[in-house]
């Protein structure tokens, strides 16, 4: 069977050009504190804090490069804790999603929607799918051996010659069963 | 195939006799807040607060009747929050797991050991084991039907004549499923 590196990620956020200008002043550009998997990507140094009706998390790592929306990942944990209930979304799907007010070092945005639940996903390089015989967006089954083992079903296949292999889980996902970024999943065909 | 009722656990404490009368004062008993699915067991009225090397909660809910040994059952997320490193473990055996400070409104009990974070079982009653040829200590898979559906495996059986039939897992686990009390799992025999 093939193995699939995992990452586990934690609550992060996307920032669009405009925002990262309210939030960390005009003309503001992200240092890079560590590169991920996926080509171009990164975690940034700088993070923000998001505030909710119930609950808030300060020193929310987020990831660059800027995308066209601003995008908060968070899990289903930290929805409760936030006090917000966002859907399970495929990132970029944001419509009709709840917002946050999101705070950084020299401003603040009332986030109107942008707020999901990240929907388990792999990416696959274009070469790996094909070996594999896996299309873009077919619903997987990815079996975890932590120290509590699960299989999760309809995990979204990614397909680009851009994607490094990788699956993304949430750290609920992660959590429930005892996996950590590094670790191998296993892919049941 | 059998459907399970599902109760999702949030972090909570059984306390020892002695601990309750250091927490709340000499002679004190817990009132009821509601009954829970086991017979005889429910969520007082009462919480304390725990706390770690590097976080805490507040109003975290006692469960009663009171037991020789105090427990804190948490789960993996709440462990990164209190900065603490629990095992998987079974109810009941806590050799050599990390403590927590403990604070009620008439004491503090510097707890040494007790934390885990609770393996997932389930409760069958006798008559329900027989019916499906179920032995105690049985490692089962479990169908989570939720929004994020997926198996969990090595899911305890526990047989008594004392229990109503229950599946027990944590918020980590019912989050990354999308599954809440009340709902339904089914099992895969």
């Amino acid at each position: 069977m093939p193995m699939i590196p995992i990452g586990v990620s934690a609550r992060h956020i996307h920032l669009s050009p405009t925002d990262l200008n309210i939030l960390f002043g005009e003309g503001y550009e992200l240092s890079v504190f560590k590169e991920l998997s996926q080509p171009g990507q990164f975690a940034a140094q700088e993070t923000v804090a998001i505030v909710g009706p119930k609950g808030q998390f300060e020193k929310v790592r987020i990831l660059g490069p800027v995308r066209p929306q601003t995008q908060i990942e968070v899990s289903r944990t930290d929805a409760f804790s936030l006090g917000i209930h966002p859907p399970v979304r495929e990132s970029g799907h944001i419509e009709g999603t709840p917002g946050l007010r999101v705070i950084g070092p020299k401003g603040e945005v009332p986030l109107e929607q942008g707020v999901i639940v990240a929907a388990r996903h792999i990416h696959f390089h274009t070469t790996d799918a094909e070996q594999w015989g896996i299309q873009d967006k077919q619903l997987l089954r990815v079996h975890l051996r932590g120290e509590r083992p699960l299989i999760l079903e309809d995990v979204i296949a990614r397909v680009s010659d851009q994607f490094a292999l990788d699956m993304h889980i949430d750290t609920d996902e992660g959590n429930a069963a005892g996996v950590k970024t590094g670790e191998q999943a296993e892919l049941l065909l």
